[in-house]
């Protein structure tokens, strides 16, 4: 089936492997006339590439963007935007340790239950590389987004056990540490702890929050395509993450109606707005004028240096020790990830907002 | 825009509001020769009828499903699948206490942003009524499921801050009590802490769960049509969740991967199995053939009747009771809502899932 | 597979067979504050009604449309507006001459291959009948362009070997004669051919267009959503049709260059405007600002009551006579369908057209 | 809007324009275990290439296909192929002349109405190089049917005037001539004719045709995706084409239902044929296991070398002569984007038609 695209108005379709001859994602739907170049694309690639903190694979890639189409004189033409990133370090690794087994917690096993065979080279497309195409999509959805006044962050909230402080938080913070927590001393305790867990072989998960701020109310259809829906659909289609919640998610399910209710006010500037918001600036599916507030809790790394009991493809029970680059945590490359996939599908439901009322698409046709 | 059909190759459109004539829903791709009359579908709606217990509303309506097309001596016939149900019990309530102001937790204000007024009837669309035709769909994609060896069954996890004893789980001990709760003991607390609530005027969150066995391995899509992520999407689409999780969850986040990691054994079958479930049957958004997991955070109740202040169309704070029939806990009617889009989404996946491998697509058109 | 569905932002779900309870449609997307009430739907229904002329079938139904959801005092909502006709003179005919066999020019033997069986009541949903959801849906887009200032209008131009001579066009005559022609002289002339065919218990096929004016450039897609793809699209799937054309269609194909391209000129209002329309309005799938000019070719209605030869289901040769009523030439009824098909496709795309340019997107929500 | 994708369970995305760096596709849903090599492509795409006839562009496009994943020794492996074909033949041209005016039969007014501006250069996205990335796709839709036992097979039927005589019918003479005729005697009037318009600065149009045999019975869908409609859909989305037929198409509207009806018999197999194939192998919407014959009418290329009038953006009529490299003729050229596009219209559909029956699933999930 065709499971690589995204998008209603505004689409991407992703494609590439990680040791194939690159990455790429296909933009359909970018409103024509935005000022766009390489640039806005590759500081948002720069900051899922590996290699920049010692928590991070040590595999160099330049992960260079080059825009194929649908430019032209700087600004979008309207046209599909063709974008390719090319794989430069792919060595010549050896992989007959794990083509014919099934690493635990992988999609090894997966993929070759559905397709009979699979492209074992460094996880192939079920790799965390894949996400190259939708940072390089989602910087084009924030750029939009900046267009219209709408700001998209994301950072890490937890690691393991350890979790930021509220009273602490800074969010230009995420950008001065490796683990892109806006709370320096959780981030010193984070790494602490993941010290301990290289030691030991071993990896960790952890959670990031995506806030969205500035979109108008009205974003979001009411059954299935909330804005919610959809947004948990975007978060959960990215590798390794087990849970999406919004607002006070879980928190929500052990808090009681008063408590839990955010009561409108009128806002400073006269229009109605929120005394809080438990409800993560989402209510019916539908934004509510308010921060959109968005999490997602991320598996350990699958790949560590333990020996751990498997089943190779011959359905012997077998043990097996991981080889390789490998990031003893995802979150702090996932945050760029849950931020353009929260800023491009928060693009497109924009876009489609605006067909919701009759005497607002008649102003409209009548320039 | 059209956000009111789910699904690929099986979907459901869905109809209807909360005061007007009737809800229904139109399921499309349903597969030819699928043994259905009413009473398939009439007993899932049975299980969200309101009226059940004294933590659900009072209204009483028969939810008698009609099927009006699709039907041919007993069986589908490959064609549309509409059904109805009328809404009988409209008392002619008098709404002139809401239809002015934006009740909290409610999604009032978000419908009259973004259409411009809103049918402020019992919610409209916005209620919990437009589930009638989700579980009516869903009843197709259960009953689709079981005549390929596939079950679906969903229960309340918590209520508030009372959980379920995983050690006392029963799983037919959820249709024993009007909490849909698998533990006896823990129904008997959540009805307790219910009680005291509903004396303060307040209401509660919960969690409810569903689990998938018999599923083979290779359902679901590698990017962004993840098995997970589908699910996500149809659970988060259903009013009041907030949050949803796969296997472990945000549980997972906390963990290590020597933990997390499912190890992958021979089963009894001779076939390749999974020592653990941290995963919830799923690996690389494709089931791996063992139990898919799900579970999804319920808000409370946001109509109570405490006073809240909240504010007008005329944009002036004012303080509201909301009176009406009202549930202080949506999980135990919302239990088979859970189960039902959990098994057509399943049922639409697997369809999907037919197309993935040459050699198999050869095999089915060598007839 | 869905197939039952159609369109983009703003979509319609059709169901229903000739001899089940009834047809219907639901409509999703219409944006909210169009004042629509059910005698909107049916004066676009009683022109495809049976009954109205001797080249139509004598099956009386009324054809009432009742309107279920999705208007709330007098006004579109946003949500789904589902509509029902039910099905009320159901003879209750004796299908054995026609349950076992394959008639000619019919769907019987592909939806046997298809579905294994099939509702051979009266054609089930490959009956005439199944365009009742399209016309009643179809109207609603109609009135959403009548709001914006665009009319759609279709008429028979050919029966059989008789076709309207342009020199004598005239739209408001398709009302008042039986054939829909625009030109009365031809419509007898055609009256003519069609009794000397029932008299030799034949049909004939014939030719239908349908023009949209007030359309404003820039509607349609570039690549695969073209507008003349889409309302392609849309023509072919309407039951019986076997050609589709835009502007002068195959007739462009033996023409040349130098006649075939409209010159761009100066309009009388200043605006750009064309010399000629050969082109139908659309010139890269773009409309361009003139009318557009779609033209479909419909078969003789398959049901004659000649003798016929054919096979039956134990895949004997067989001799058949058709009986039943059934209409001489399908086009004078299908007219409407054109009408309403061309008027919900064209609404849609004039929807899913308003986020092409950033600064309209803009100026939209700077509101 | 994300108009350039096509496909439900098989589909392309297309980009690239003109005179930009390249063109490409990315093709989604292939599925896994197809031996495919970049020759596979290359045979297709050099039949649409440039520089071939003296009726054909003197531009000379190495086009050259690269295939950047997808593939793993030699086979698919289920997730998506993306394909690149650079341009390497961009002369700086001197635009000066077009890019202020609009060319009359072109797309340069519609695109500047729809996106306020364009990339004027070699017609941008609406060039006939934008069909690279169709053609591309379509072999892997014709090499997926090849491995069902379908074949596909378009030509030439007719240019201007000059239309091939049934009775000289010769498919591979197709091959054989640079007017892809498969009557090389018509072949030789087309050249005449079109050498006589060529020296009046002048261009013609044509008609091409498509056969596909093989295909089983029932694949389309009853209502809105029949499958003549998807082909209507597919054939008239590429450039130039303003009509499509299916079978006898116009013919039939001029015919009677006891000429047009094709009988059903006994085939020499046993199984049920048709004596005649007036339907071209469809009959409601569905396979009929004939012969498909699809037709297409394409328009006399736009770009002649005669003085034209039109208007420049300023609004100012002006007389214009087109310069440049252009074929008088589009058809030939445009014989395999007519094959390649039903190729993989009627792959995609042959893999949707496999959940029609519950029967078949079932034996399909017994494996």
């Amino acid at each position: 089936m065709a499971g690589s695209a995204w998008g209603t108005l505004l689409t991407m379709t992703t494609w590439g492997e990680s040791h194939g001859k690159g990455l790429g994602v296909v933009v359909d739907g970018c409103p024509a006339g935005l000022p766009l170049e390489e640039e806005d694309i590759q500081k948002y690639l720069d900051r899922r590439k590996p290699g920049q903190s010692r928590f991070a694979t040590r595999r160099r890639e330049g992960d260079q963007v080059e825009i194929l189409s649908g430019i032209f004189q700087g600004k979008t033409t309207g046209t599909p935007i063709s974008m390719v990133v090319k794989n430069t370090d792919q060595r010549s690794h050896d992989y007959s340790g794990i083509k014919d087994l099934y690493r635990p917690g992988h999609a090894d096993y997966t993929f070759d239950e559905k397709y009979g065979f699979r492209d074992y080279r460094g996880g192939g497309r079920s790799s965390g590389r894949e996400t190259v195409g939708r940072v390089a999509a989602g910087a084009i959805g924030a750029k939009i987004l900046e267009n219209l006044g709408v700001t998209v962050a994301a950072y890490t909230t937890s690691i393991g056990p350890v979790e930021i402080d509220r009273g602490r938080f800074d969010l230009e913070e995420r950008f001065a540490n490796s683990l892109c927590m806006p709370d320096a001393r959780a981030a010193e305790e984070a790494r602490a702890y993941l010290d301990r867990l290289m030691e030991e072989g071993d990896s960790s998960g952890g959670v990031a929050e995506c806030v969205v701020d500035g979109l108008p109310a009205g974003v979001g259809e009411p059954v299935f395509e909330k804005l919610d829906a959809r947004l948990a659909h975007a978060v959960m289609s990215i590798g390794a993450v087990k849970g999406v919640e919004i607002g006070d998610g879980f928190g929500a399910a052990r808090s009681s109606g008063s408590l839990n209710n955010d009561s409108f006010v009128k806002g400073p500037d006269g229009r109605v707005a929120k005394a809080d918001n438990h409800a993560g600036g989402i209510l019916g599916g539908i934004s509510d004028g308010g921060r959109i507030v968005a999490r997602a809790a991320f598996k350990p790394t699958p790949s560590i240096s333990r020996v751990q009991r498997t089943v190779n493809r011959q359905g012997q029970e077998v043990e097996t020790v991981i080889k390789g680059r490998h990031d003893p945590i995802v979150v702090p490359r996932a945050v760029v990830v849950l931020e353009t996939m929260t800023a491009f599908t928060v693009a497109d439901m924009l876009l489609v907002s605006m067909s919701s009322r009759l005497d607002r698409i008649q102003e409209f046709f009548r320039r």
